[in-house]
């Protein structure tokens, strides 16, 4: 069943040139994976509900009688991004409910499948949309004046997708019904290579955060505006992003990326007015990621604006331990990367998450990947961890 | 006439947030603005004749009998750019042959009023596409597969226009026809302040051009992946732009610019696989420019390629002399801004530039402005210089 259903969605928003993925929440291409998340589940006789933030939920069994345990992961994507990030975490919860339902295992709890929204955070810039929404952490307001590079804010965005955007905000019904929250996902570095291991489980989550730094200037032309009468602010950036590379080198522990920029008015004749650019930066440390965001604000000059932070993440040591377990003496790691585990995790929902080996590491690329064995060892451990959990 | 038609375009393409203008070369605007000046064309009797390159000719006589005098500038804009830059040469164009048939003038040769097509090359990366289309300056086969931000080509532009890219290439009939072209802009710089005179004429047009810089990375997590592996194109750029500022700076008769940027794939949350920017460079010593840019190239390590590239213009010195003395003893300067009437003269045509006072200097900018004062007595001079020439 997963190579099937793997087959079923892998065109959908891959540009052909680059083979990289643009699966922006709520763009055509989404629109069509959350279809295809009903249909699979209406193939196994589970309805799907949307909830307030537009997370969709697939339930075998009834979680409001019992709080369930649920799989899942997200759809959309980065920009140019993988095809593993996020479906594969949805797709393998399918395939693991298939593998206990050729068992004849029946849960003893509701067991749900999840697909959260806008995960990546690609169009509106906030990753995590859908989650932190359900559990309070952004605030609904904030969430609907979020503007796309078109301009259109996510309340407009909702509505034409046909939701009504007053809905958004922290939904206690929802958080109720999960019992616990397991997230498969690919590994996006080479913990797993090292260790030999098709699959992982996480122990924590670095703290990270996006800041947006805006270097203001003066427009001009770029031929008869001498160097003297120039504001141009592509010079503060490029310092800044230099030193916030040197600041990350010096610390160690912490990463410092500028991924993102947007120049105004972006012509190859014009001495800019305007350049945005989106400071990554992450580390196992929370104050020394906070101190270099401090040193790199400082040092450049720019009007910056805090657009997430998430404090660092440890998962139950207890519940990993025994999906470690379970998964066959799993190793266990940490991740830079967010999730939306970790977003439930801090909310106070127990949460977990289940890694499959990635043979180079890389991710948010057209080059992820995971072979197609690994996948299947992701799907039996899964499938066991779900088994465990549901048993009693 | 010239407020009334001003106020006709002045809405036309622009971004009512910035205040600055969208007019790209076949975008809905540039066509509303192309349609204006066949209206403003019959208005006064004239048929308008689009040339095998896109570009517009409104005439009064028949060139084909004797080669004529033509004015005019351009209707697009960079992007985010100002309302004068190519509208102020092509209303004045029309405003000036108002003043002279209400004079009663009857020109002894044809007066041609020319719009040039994508003079910015704000779509396809190439300024000044009909003139050097027109002059056979640009390979027709290399125009027709440019291709701009939405990855359409400029055959496919024109074909959704309802024009044949085939037609593309020198043009040796409208050629014929034009004895002398005169092109009015505003000024772009600050020359005619410290002079205090309201028109000016130009000498030479630096040389000037356009490189695109491909920096190549490997595109990845911008948490998960160690700076140690990684390998991150926003750095040499950065470093690249910091290299040419100090190079122009050193040389001190040279600008360079990089004003344009395209990262891919510009997300957040990860390292990007390929930063592109675009180097302009312009100065009085040819020698200097190639210099520079041969050094920023080195230094830079990207993959470098020539998008264009003018050699000095010098403009005839006796029509410009003649045009100086009519113009009321106009002063005569050099310009750092690539025009049409540059290419023309490269290409053996008698040209010659009335620039009108910036009191600021800003262009490619929604501040870009002339006092409507200084606009008029723009007109005046061109109306002089179209009598003058047109006069025997």
């Amino acid at each position: 069943m997963f190579d099937e259903m793997w087959g079923a969605i892998e065109h959908l928003g891959r540009d052909d040139r680059t083979r990289g993925y643009l699966r922006d929440a709520w763009s055509p291409a989404d629109l069509e994976l959350r279809l295809w998340f009903e249909q699979e589940a209406a193939r196994r006789g589970l309805g799907t509900v949307q909830d307030r933030n537009g997370n969709l939920w697939a339930w075998w069994g009834d979680p409001s009688a019992r709080p369930g345990v649920v799989t899942g992961s997200h759809l959309d994507s980065v920009r140019q991004g993988g095809a593993f990030d996020g479906p594969l975490g949805v797709v393998s919860a399918f395939a693991a409910l298939d593998l206990l339902r050729a068992r004849d295992f029946r849960p003893a709890r509701p067991l749900g499948i999840a697909c959260f929204t806008d995960e990546e955070g690609a169009r509106f810039g906030v990753p995590c949309i859908g989650s932190r929404l359900l559990t309070g952490v952004l605030d609904p307001d904030r969430a609907r004046s979020l503007t796309d590079d078109e301009g259109d804010s996510l309340a407009e965005v909702l509505r034409r997708a046909g939701r009504d955007p007053r809905e958004l905000g922290r939904d206690e019904e929802t958080l109720r019904h999960i019992g616990v929250f397991v997230e498969l996902h690919v590994e996006q570095g080479r913990d797993l290579i090292h260790r030999d291991a098709p699959v992982g489980v996480a122990s924590a989550i670095w703290p990270h955060g996006r800041w947006r730094f805006d270097f203001h200037g003066q427009a001009n032309h770029a031929g008869t505006t001498r160097l003297a009468d120039r504001d141009d602010p592509m010079l503060p950036f490029a310092r800044t992003v230099l030193h916030a590379r040197q600041a990350a080198e010096r610390d160690g522990g912490v990463v410092a990326t500028f991924g993102r920029t947007r120049v105004s008015p972006n012509n190859a004749n014009a001495v800019p007015g305007l350049v945005s650019a989106w400071l990554d930066a992450r580390g196992g440390d929370e104050d020394a990621v906070r101190a270099l965001v401090a040193e790199v604000t400082e040092f450049s000059g720019a009007e910056v604006t805090v657009e997430s932070w998430t404090p660092l993440v440890d998962f139950d040591t207890a519940l990993r331990e025994r999906i470690a377990a379970v998964a066959g003496d799993a190793p266990v790691l940490a991740t830079g990367a967010g999730h939306d585990a970790g977003i439930l995790a801090s909310a106070g929902v127990p949460s977990a998450m289940v890694f499959v080996r990635n043979p180079t590491g890389i991710s948010h690329s057209p080059e992820e990947h995971a072979e197609r064995a690994d996948c299947h060892a992701g799907v039996a451990a899964l499938a066991a961890v779900l088994e465990d959990l549901c048993g009693n």
